[in-house]
């Protein structure tokens, strides 16, 4: 099973490698297009089936100068043709304002169908930043 | 299929039964307590394995006066062993002060065992409230 869990983690930052180089062509396919997709954007309320889920990131790589999304700690469960990945997200923007970072929580469920591992569900969620930023601030 | 989603609502339903009642036993027999389980609270970052999990709930039921969380829109997708069910959860909290009530987007996982549906995996995040709330509320 290690091979498998491999084989997912590195499906997993496939897709976080998609989102960062905002590039629809990879999006297409870490995702599966079955009508039970599902995406939870940080804040935002789910969305349902691919077609809402392709304009989503259409949008998000649109408004984006530039996006960073790194996995941290992925933590991957397979249940045969299952596979459920636990990260943390560390989300960079750069606007012409400068850039912020927030930190999300995510679940990734992906499902194996003939030999490939697609992509079925994503729920990030916001989280608390681990520290303040900048230097001299306190509490 | 239909018979195995409408087991899985079934179990879905008295895992909120459990929390609304605050019944740790109803809990303890939702929940599989295999390493695996994991588990996010609204704002909370994500707990690993069914000791914190149990923990976790213990001290939300013990903090709050009486709680009660209602499940919208369940929306079950089989895969075989594993299940995926999403849902907006409607937490209504009471305290000395008053109620207040906020919104979840919820994605539980459970997997079959023995024949039994167990939860996994829950992760539940923020919602934006969908309208005020105040006496002129129509329909």
């Amino acid at each position: 099973m290690q091979g498998e869990a491999d084989r997912v983690r590195a499906i997993n930052q496939r897709f976080y490698d998609a989102v960062s180089h905002q590039n629809m062509l990879a999006m297409e396919q870490v995702w599966s297009h079955t009508r039970y997709v599902r995406c939870v954007h940080p804040g935002w309320n789910m969305l349902e089936g691919w077609d809402m889920i392709r304009e989503s990131w259409r949008e998000i790589f649109t408004d984006a100068i530039c996006l960073t999304v790194e996995a941290e700690d992925p933590d991957v469960t397979v249940l045969g043709p299952t596979a459920i990945v636990t990260c943390r997200e560390k989300i960079t923007t750069f606007t012409l304002d400068g850039s912020s970072t927030s930190m999300a929580q995510a679940t990734n469920i992906f499902e194996k169908v003939d030999g490939r591992w697609l992509l079925i569900h994503h729920h990030a969620s916001p989280l608390a930043l681990p520290e303040p930023e900048g230097p001299g601030e306190s509490d």
